[in-house]
């Protein structure tokens, strides 16, 4: 066992503190991962507050993490010491089912085994995540981070990148579609870089006109501020796809009255209560309203290299983990141009 | 021009009553039909007692025609005297925008001309529907009614056929699939026939227990009750499509958690109010909510060929035109199996 250096939430809403954790030696098929930079997901606040319910504390959050491997148990076949390689939202899933058997662990019809938050399949022991040096993961749930990409600006692709790469590929964003991005976030920052190298062409739509120039900058053919009801008019009927990546709550029938026949409109975000749909603004063109989940492993791994190949990563602001609390409430305000992540080192020392 | 006698309302929710209209001799495309049978559509309802909005009166409903070719115009090609033929809920589209020019004319930009209850392209004049001796209609929006179909039986599926067969095929209903019915009216019976000749293993949801045995009869491989809680629980996760006939408000996300992984639950039914949807529910397991209207001329004539190649018509009860009103009262009481349809012979007269 590594006694490993941790900073968790004792209990639902304490801010985070210090605090010591076991990772168990890798077993056959397990690495071990010296944690180098995790990124700060907006998930990572809502459980921390128990805002989704069933939260597990003391909680070590963070499912963005980028490492480097410091040990190899006696059968792994794909990694070795010192390769750089990355963990997502999942540490486990239970490898049988027809998703998981489909590569779509994430959608495990048992439940994917949350990277914190959750429990071992086999132990029942919670489950810590990248707030800490050193993580144990076996090795069908890690991924490779190609050379040409920079470890901090990698780690958030393990939640936002993948988040937003899954549903632009499912539901067949390629050049020269129109895809619209609304709420441009963590997640929207990334959509918006992965659509533009898909070859689509891209419209932000979000409430704050001062994203405008930053939208544009992300590679954006335009912008368009929802506050504006001529907007609606304006682009109606435009887009093949949308990825609605806004989790406070809004009226989807005003977005799915944007999508051509066809068109679909997918919710990355989770409002609090679940909101009114119109038959007929779905019926009138044969639109459909989808949810995604993140992605699988081997969809992840294809995001990466995707990245790697396009010059692709996050936009961050690197910080200790003695600003974490800062930190969340600056995510609150919106305050984050697009992700912060924790240098891991300043746990180290 | 010629003299025509129809039954139509008056105005909003005015019984239907015998009444006059003019129908045009056949400009250079079009044909001339003597109506022989009418089905008797919810909608016609709906729109006869302007519960929708906009109804123009006096109104002749009926967009379930069925006839035989009576004149043709100099230009028409496709048919001739004495064909027997039908039209669906739409005689005219724009013809231009890229939902008609993919055949796709019941999405048209500009609004396709319905049956009844709209205004032809050019002059504006109320187009008046089935309820009626004698139609004029541009071929490009006339069927064929292939031999081997019973003329009666066959003119609800120019809606209630088309209405359920365009989504089974759109969203991939093909042998092996899991497809469940949601309530057994006219489109769901339809739904049943047509899902279980496409060689799908067919469930009908009904909130009816006393439905089980005509769902049964009627090709379905599986009944189960709505009003029992249990069934959501059984069923969870079994679908690969859901056809929601059902316009009275009901929890869809009941439903979506019927869906497997990619499932899809298509609404053709339009509750009186927007009904609240979870992105949990869809993001879970990326399931998809859709809507789906009537079907293209093009995919009308592949159904009456393919219900024609499988033995396939609607279950009727055929009445006179004078109990048309005394029909709309006995369907707002779910009581008839499955479709009326007016014999036009009792018009004529």
């Amino acid at each position: 066992m590594h006694r490993t250096p941790a900073y968790a939430a004792a209990t639902a809403g304490a801010p985070l503190a210090p605090f010591s954790i076991e990772r168990r030696a890798p077993r056959a098929h397990e690495v071990l991962i010296d944690i180098l930079y995790c990124g700060v997901c907006h998930s990572d606040i809502h459980q921390a507050r128990d805002e989704w319910g069933g939260s597990i504390f003391p909680m070590v959050p963070g499912h963005e993490i980028v490492g480097r491997v410091a040990e190899v148990g006696a059968h792994v076949t794909g990694y070795k010491v010192g390769d750089a390689v990355g963990v997502g939202c999942f540490v486990d899933s239970c490898r049988q089912c027809e998703p998981c058997r489909a590569g779509e662990e994430q959608y495990c019809d048992q439940g994917m085994t949350g990277t914190y938050n959750s429990r071992e399949r086999d132990t029942q022991a919670p489950t810590y995540g990248g707030y800490s040096t050193r993580i144990t993961v076996d090795e069908q749930y890690v991924l490779r981070i190609p050379e040409a990409l920079p470890l901090d600006r990698a780690a958030p692709l393990l939640c936002a990148g993948i988040t937003t790469y899954s549903p632009l590929r499912h539901f067949g964003a390629k050049a020269g579609s129109e895809v619209a991005v609304v709420g441009l976030g963590g997640l929207g920052h990334m959509a918006v870089k992965l659509a533009r190298a898909m070859g689509a062409r891209v419209t932000v739509l979000s409430s704050s006109e001062s994203k405008r120039a930053d939208a544009l900058a992300l590679g954006a053919h335009e912008f368009a501020a929802t506050r504006d009801a001529a907007t609606f008019k304006q682009l109606a009927r435009r887009f093949d796809l949308i990825l609605d990546t806004v989790s406070a709550e809004h009226d989807y029938n005003a977005y799915l009255g944007l999508l051509r026949l066809d068109g679909t409109m997918v919710l990355l975000g989770i409002p609090e209560r679940p909101a009114p749909v119109s038959a007929y603004a779905l019926i009138g063109k044969r639109r459909r309203l989808a949810g995604s989940l993140i992605g699988g492993i081997r969809e992840t791994q294809e995001m990466l290299d995707f990245c790697a190949a396009h010059g692709i990563a996050s936009d961050i602001e690197v910080i200790t983990i003695d600003r974490i609390n800062e930190a969340y409430e600056r995510m609150l305000r919106a305050d984050v141009r697009y992700r912060f992540v924790i240098d891991i080192a300043s746990l180290r020392d």
